[in-house]
């Protein structure tokens, strides 16, 4: 860095240099930031459980599907994380609920 | 930083200063940026549904999971975002869809 | 870039002028990052199916859902990535799996 700093003066091609050289600083760490960023991201699931028709997820967490009991396949999301069953005098639904998060 | 500029022909060491300063700059605007990416990173999820056996997702959007009407349980998901219901004469089948998005 | 150093000398203006220039540099870059990973940021989904009552997604993979045979919608999702429908003499389950990634 400091041979680029003293030779500055002689010649504007040296100004090209710091020029590139703080460019590939910039460079070097952006990548890494964005590498470490996308092998960290997940999915993170959870389910939830209750009895009766309807069931909601945590705060945060979208609702990605629900399960029923009674065999029952007929459901539907409510708002973002609402699971409600649908068949007559079901007796428990659950959800699954995910959400985009960093591990480690 | 003009102390550092000024020092640097007398040491080698104001040279590393002036490395390091650049280099702190941009770990923190780097930090900021992952943080705030990280923050707002998001599932989006929404709900199509449709008469007889198939739906499918808006484009840009993955199943994530079926619903099917008369309670039925068994259906699977064709290509990235076609939901098909499998019970004969079906009714009604729903697609819950899913995408990675920042919100904000 | 030579400009703002050899003026800087003259006045404590001048180096505020490299340390913006820097600032710049960096927060494009930074901002130009943050945009490729969001528009490349997706969800990616794969099926799996197995005879009986049992399936599980591959490593790096999250259950979202599950569907089975004989119209059965009472499932639950085991662990991270396992899915077990409970309806008797269940023939077939199959798992929805998916996780956060880039494209291209």
């Amino acid at each position: 860095f400091a041979t680029l700093l003293s030779a500055k003066h002689a010649s504007a091609q040296s100004c090209c240099g710091i020029d590139n050289l703080i460019d590939q600083k910039i460079q070097a760490a952006v990548q890494s930031a964005v590498s470490a960023v996308t092998s960290k991201a997940q999915l993170i699931c959870l389910n939830v459980s209750s009895r009766g028709a309807d069931v909601s997820c945590p705060s945060g967490y979208k609702a990605t599907s629900c399960a029923c009991g009674m065999a029952c396949g007929s459901w539907d999301i409510r708002g973002e994380s609402g699971c409600h069953c649908q068949c007559s005098g079901i007796d428990w639904t659950s959800a699954r609920c995910c959400k985009v998060g960093l591990n480690g």
